[in-house]
């Protein structure tokens, strides 16, 4: 039996496997701050590799980023809590603006620093940013109005669960100003795509693209889409949103433009985001019992060298030779951009370096001792088959030209097995053969551990009828999570009700 | 007489003119928050190229990035404020995490959802940053630590002004934690040299780098450095700075380590930030009554193409052609990276785009009419020689491949012509010559305007000698910048004292 570098397994406990992970991984740890963690080099690492890639489609989609302020007066709030029901009121306020001695030694916020208006601390840039388009946008010269922002937010969470919920996250928030209909929801598309792609291309995570039904709808927005990844566990991660808000936020916010016919007319907008958490579902579908294995394309390093020291003069030679190694694998190019290679010098034992590059789940790591070195040859782990069918750990000896030769393209063959290992887990569980509710009961009685999601049909209920579709699925713990773009056409009757069906939605337990 | 862009010359009000600039060139707004502004794309593109290539040259440097929480317990100033003279106790501070309905329409701070210990928003990440290296720092191994995070911080400043002094800013800050005394202080000055030459290789900012005098030390640091340029109006501008902090942070914080003896040390840290200030100091440097001229190493687009379209059939080629054009320039590389091309096709007037081209700064405009495709030219307008010696703009016919092939080559020589011209205005204002204090004083009257700097001899006093020094400058409004690492040796008398001088310090006044 293998020996896992991680002292819990998937199987045994996978919220207790999931912190191990975060931990062993070097990805973040506790702050001493409720509720926020601090993002460790090698997770940032993945977050920027994220963000860049990320971020070129975002401009390659024709958006500009920009900043606006962390505080956000209290009153945008009351403008917007007049318009939006379900407004959520979990945040942080700002009252004072300087902390005075209490005489006893500690500090205290000044009383008399009290400010006149509280600010809250962004929970999301829809109030201040609608209010910057109402003063960009004047005529139909104007639109759209396509911008982006990367900033930190803050949602005072109850119950926190790092890179998944936390009091503050990363993350990007695009909104735009449209002057038609149709040009905002063609966009909000286009960027439920963007997310879709860059998901499946980039962190290698399969995910199903589709509509949110009414009742998980962002609150003010006309339509919600989501991009929903199955964990190991069974579980879904909506992983990227995108809204079409309609003319609900420019109303609020007074966003306006003289058409060409020179009538005032509200602007259409959107906004859309992806976060921190999708380090959370890269985590949960790519990570195994030895640690995190990240795909190529998001990895800090793709490749880490670790030389096999012993403390004599002939280590020397080995140091050379994987500096030179190093240089040669630097000049390679990988998925567009040069290979990011690194030699691991630090004063550490071999072993306790492979297998923590292992837990961090580096795509390849290669080892070189002296005999590799007289030889002319490389030991290469491929992280993805990382044991051979005998349990032994698969090092693999190459000769150096080879290894480097084929270097780009083993990254890439690394990659898309991730993919396709995550994209077989998720095709086999979805199931849609379930028609009735007791058979939907059932199924997830008899998957409580490991459920995966049933794609069913209804009639797309709404209002009172649709909550109590969603309290029967709420006593078994599940939610509607979306209408898949590419589902089939609905041919039966509706699970809840018996009524004809509309369209297929899938059911699931969710993070 | 020359017509200029802006309606407010340098020489008339300099400060009107900086907000002018800000404006015209689309840099940023206010937000309608106190002392926050929205950096809007042209500004953000901006600090977007200065971060990449900063943090090229941090990581290059052996640091990796990370990030902290938002949000510093109070307890952890507490701690802080003991141990640190001259602490700063203007910050927003968080009391609750709810608002709730007041009943009368309006939104309040839920008293039931107050914190029990108010969270401070970083004014910089000293403490959280410092608690972290005692949980990472236990042995010899364990050193250096050498991290980098880029954030947003807020300090709660009384008097605001656009990015040179804000309530938020963004910025980075570094971190490291050394064994040796001599290993960090090296580090302190590796990373003031990484300022120092980024700010003249990238942002063509001549600066002059040195010690700050003790009274200008970041409280708590053993030795602050700096990097100073020097404004238009003859002012100075501290554009990034450097901290050996000895083991004063390392005491408060507890960061200790085994050393190769097995005896426990205490950690020698660093810090040092640039922020988003360096676009005031780029706006006041290179500037002009124009609007602002952007260095291309860092300017968001390096040429802009703008077609001249005259609502006719034959506008169809013109872009055409322009679409050409801006592939062929988008697939060279200037500076090591592809050249970056943007073809302008909003529905404004040709002439409206030019001139906001020449606002915002663009290194290059291309225009190209129906006459340039025609004769297979384009007209170019460099934006460091906008008028020709008659005062008519300086736009020059060329053809379109002698262009292309040359367009690399001159965006280099508008960075190198940039530069020349604000070192130039550098050297030209520093003044040696000056040994004693009526002189000065006399100097400073004569120049109130647009005083420059004097680099004079001093004895460094200390303490209450040195006190005394900085009151009878700042009667004068003047300050002490820093003594420059490259200034020649002490061989006279002290200005203030009469005492036999030690080194060389710059006397200015600043921002």
């Amino acid at each position: 039996m293998i020996k896992h570098a991680l002292s819990v397994t998937r199987e045994a406990d996978f919220a207790a496997w999931y912190q191990s992970v975060i931990t062993e991984a070097d990805l973040a740890e506790e702050s001493g701050v409720r509720g926020c963690m601090v993002i460790r080099p090698w997770g940032y690492g993945i977050w920027e590799r994220i963000q860049r890639l990320l971020d070129d489609r975002i401009k390659a989609a024709g958006h500009e980023n920009c900043y606006f302020p962390l505080f956000i007066p209290l009153s945008y709030f009351e403008k917007e809590a007049e318009h939006v029901d379900g407004f959520a009121k979990e945040m942080a306020v700002v009252t004072h603006h300087r902390l005075i001695a209490d005489g006893k030694g500690g500090l205290v916020p000044d009383p008399s620093a009290k400010l006149e208006e509280p600010l809250v601390v962004r929970p999301t840039s829809e109030t201040v940013i609608g209010t910057a388009f109402a003063r960009w946008v004047q005529s139909w010269r104007d639109l759209p109005v396509l911008i982006n922002q990367w900033a930190n937010v803050v949602r005072w969470e109850m119950r926190t669960r790092m890179f998944l919920r936390t009091t503050e996250f990363l993350w990007q928030e695009g909104h735009t100003a449209h002057a038609s209909e149709a040009e905002a929801r063609e966009e909000t598309l286009k960027m439920l795509e963007v997310y879709r792609a860059f998901a499946e291309d980039c962190v290698a995570l399969p995910v199903v693209a589709g509509e949110k039904p009414e009742n998980e709808r962002f609150p003010g927005a006309v339509a919600t889409y989501s991009i929903e990844a199955m964990m190991q566990d069974g579980k879904a991660l909506q992983a990227g949103t995108s809204h079409f808000l309609g003319t609900n936020f420019s109303q609020a916010q007074n966003i306006r433009f003289q058409n060409a016919e020179g009538q005032l007319e509200l602007a259409q907008t959107t906004s859309w985001g992806m976060s921190t958490r999708m380090i959370g579902g890269l985590i949960m579908v790519h990570g195994d019992d030895d640690g995190l294995r990240v795909p190529p394309r998001v990895a800090p390093w793709q490749i880490v060298i670790v030389p096999m020291l012993r403390e004599v003069p002939e280590d020397e030679a080995v140091v050379d030779y994987c500096r030179a190694l190093q240089a040669e694998l630097a000049a390679l190019s990988a998925f567009g951009e040069p290979v990011r290679a690194l030699l691991d010098l630090k004063p550490v034992k071999a072993a306790t370096k492979r297998w923590g590059w292992v837990k961090k789940g580096a795509p390849v790591i290669v080892e070189v001792g002296g005999r590799d070195v007289a030889g002319g040859n490389v030991s290469v782990v491929r992280r993805d088959r990382l044991y051979r069918e005998d349990g032994k750990l698969n090092s693999t000896i190459v000769a150096r030209g080879d290894f480097v030769g084929g270097a780009a393209g083993l990254l890439g063959e690394v990659q898309a097995s991730l993919h396709a290992q995550a994209r077989a887990r998720l095709d086999a569980n979805i199931r849609r053969d379930v028609t009735d509710f007791s058979a939907l009961e059932a199924y997830f009685a008899e998957n409580e551990t490991k459920p995966g999601w049933l794609e069913i049909q209804w009639a797309k209920p709404t209002g009172e009828a649709l909550d109590k579709v969603v309290e029967r699925l709420k006593a078994l713990k599940l939610t509607l999570r979306n209408v898949p773009l590419d589902a089939g056409p609905a041919n039966g009757v509706c699970i809840f009700t018996g009524d004809t069906a509309v369209e297929r939605v899938l059911v699931g337990r969710s993070y």
